[in-house]
């Protein structure tokens, strides 16, 4: 099972910069190899479901163990049957019906 | 990792009427007997991390089997390492600032 | 326009318990005679869109005036040209699935 | 008061491909001249608080006009006083974080 996700992870009890906590997760991201994209509310990710949900679960373990004693994740995940899709496809998809009309 | 968990399942593609998939995700929270609490917009889960989280794959591959062919789920997931805490007692926690002022 | 919302306040820089912040919006909510219940990662509230709003930002600015230098609030809101609905008759609706099985 | 917001709108009812309707709000924040970035699960939206809330509520307002009968919309709503802050701060931030470990 394929999945978009979108997830934005919010330590807490570790000051108001929360950059570098952020920082530790991208490069989670990066090292599994899976397709990741950041923007100004999270880090959108793509790849198999078990593998993401595998690098979702590193995260918060990696922060936890950086000093980060409360953790809250917001993700969204999106799975469909009917076609393949990927993020850049989501996104061409609106592009085009902006540019047609 | 005990994890509290909020979770609101998505599915399209099947008519405006959500509520027979909305509790099908129900049923498999039943049974995994992970404690659980619906509202309004959403169902609040707490368990270990794998249990909660295999809980949430096989929703969205049941609701997938039952028909819809997009699903999107919106989930917030807490972790915490500094004490054990339930949702209630986050609720309690809450109910007494607003009575003791 | 009629919304059902669901907000989840997040005040940082204000050290780990977050209670007694959130126990301030739960007031504001009250005081706007808005329908509201909370759950454990957040609140259910109702009404029209215009007041709705108006107790959403008075509850970040409240919480700004009150010490936390930075809040991020996470929030879902459904309106429905259809046909009347409140909270109420969502949670109602997915019930008489589980039970009728 | 300054806020950076994450926007993504689900209309229902109206088939399994919601692209028109997304690039219908995408056109709204282009008018309304605010800063906003469209990524893979939603749009990056700034600029001052009532502003970016009227965007939303034309965005719900002109979907349903256009035949979506329900409307889910989740949102990340950022708030600070300590300091100005743009989307493209917070990505810099993360980012140099990334190439100085």
């Amino acid at each position: 099972m394929y999945v978009l996700m979108d997830i934005m992870v919010s330590p807490s009890g570790i000051g108001i910069s929360v950059s570098p906590y952020v920082a530790m997760c991208q490069k989670i991201f990066e090292q599994s190899g899976l397709t990741h994209t950041m923007h100004g509310f999270g880090t959108n990710v793509e790849g198999e479901w078990d593998e993401v949900m595998a690098a979702v679960k590193q995260c918060h373990q990696t922060l936890h163990q950086s000093g980060a004693v409360r953790i809250t994740s917001h993700i969204k995940i999106g799975t469909r049957t009917d076609r393949d899709q990927t993020m850049l496809d989501k996104i061409t998809s609106v592009e085009s019906k902006l540019t047609s009309s």
